[in-house]
């Protein structure tokens, strides 16, 4: 069992609707250690790879975001939600339907922010549907620019995201796959990673 | 001239109504050693000071307060934007203006989060009207925690949060003071500070 596992197994908590509370230490709250240390995992199992960007959505995938950034010693972006109908044509623009709010958010990046030369690692807390890494994927294509790899906290394994990902050819690396879990019980099942 | 006002000088565009874009260092593309140079600033200018917790405010706060966190070695906490008409009880809750645009927006903080034991010190990206700074005061005075200080990055000195805030006796410290820009010129005028 890795340090996020048993950081979920200590202060996760378990809701109906397959909701997994971290909030106590990753998207309202957050340890930093915590968050240094999932950096120093995706350097490793992203290591030769020559990235010159990490790429993330707003809001709870920053914080990791800007941690990976610092470990490749490079710059971070993050897609920002836009309400805006008027865009003005420097921006890369993908619709995310959002798993938990059951609604569409149009994100954008700047053109000058993702250039064809970019090797891009897309970085994010959670893996559910894999609406979010789809979009990113999209304006990093959109940008013509390489996509390295995708580093994610915690999927949700029993949700298609990461199968859908994984089987479009991404290299995509999860700290911590959730296979199952139970409310009522609180119990959590991990998929086992070697 | 400090290293900010500097970067600010270099890669900052001011637009019309008053708007300092620094979206290509500070809240778009993040430049992660500026962060991380910014959080040291803050840890010398609140030496001493017994921090527990950093608190800041979705999106663009995040990226800074988690650096000034890793900094004094405590967790960070931000306000998260909220929907929600019904909240449960177990939550803060301050109305905040936006400047940017012009509409109110709720944010909340989980209680369990914030305990009367708590110094905090609450960090951001810009302060321009206090709004924002305000209602995370009013957060930490409901969960009748200290208040340690402020830091910001860039302090909009003609208008008029900075004025208000310190007026009311709270320890503010602000990278950068812009005192006046220019759109036509994209001249920009920091006050002095020892």
């Amino acid at each position: 069992m890795n340090f996020l596992e048993e950081k979920i197994l200590q202060d996760g908590v378990v809701k109906p609707g397959n909701v997994l509370k971290v909030d106590s230490f990753l998207n309202h709250q957050i340890d930093v250690a915590l968050i240094d240390e999932i950096a120093r995992e995706f350097k490793r199992r992203f290591a030769g790879k020559p990235v010159t960007k990490v790429l993330t959505i707003e809001t709870s995938g920053i914080a990791i975001a800007c941690a990976v950034a610092r470990e490749f010693g490079v710059p971070m972006v993050f897609a920002k939600k836009s309400k805006s109908v008027n865009l003005d044509g420097e921006m890369y623009v993908a619709e995310i339907e959002s798993y938990t709010h059951k609604k569409v958010n149009r994100v954008v990046v700047a053109k000058k922010y993702i250039s064809p030369e970019d090797h891009v690692l897309i970085v994010d807390d959670f893996l559910a549907n894999g609406c979010a890494l789809q979009g990113l994927i999209s304006i990093v294509d959109s940008a013509e620019a390489e996509v390295e790899g995708l580093g994610i906290a915690i999927e949700k394994g029993f949700q298609e995201g990461g199968y859908r990902i994984r089987n479009l050819g991404y290299h995509l690396e999860s700290i911590a796959i959730v296979d199952s879990m139970d409310a009522e019980t609180g119990k959590i099942i991990f998929r086992e990673q070697i």
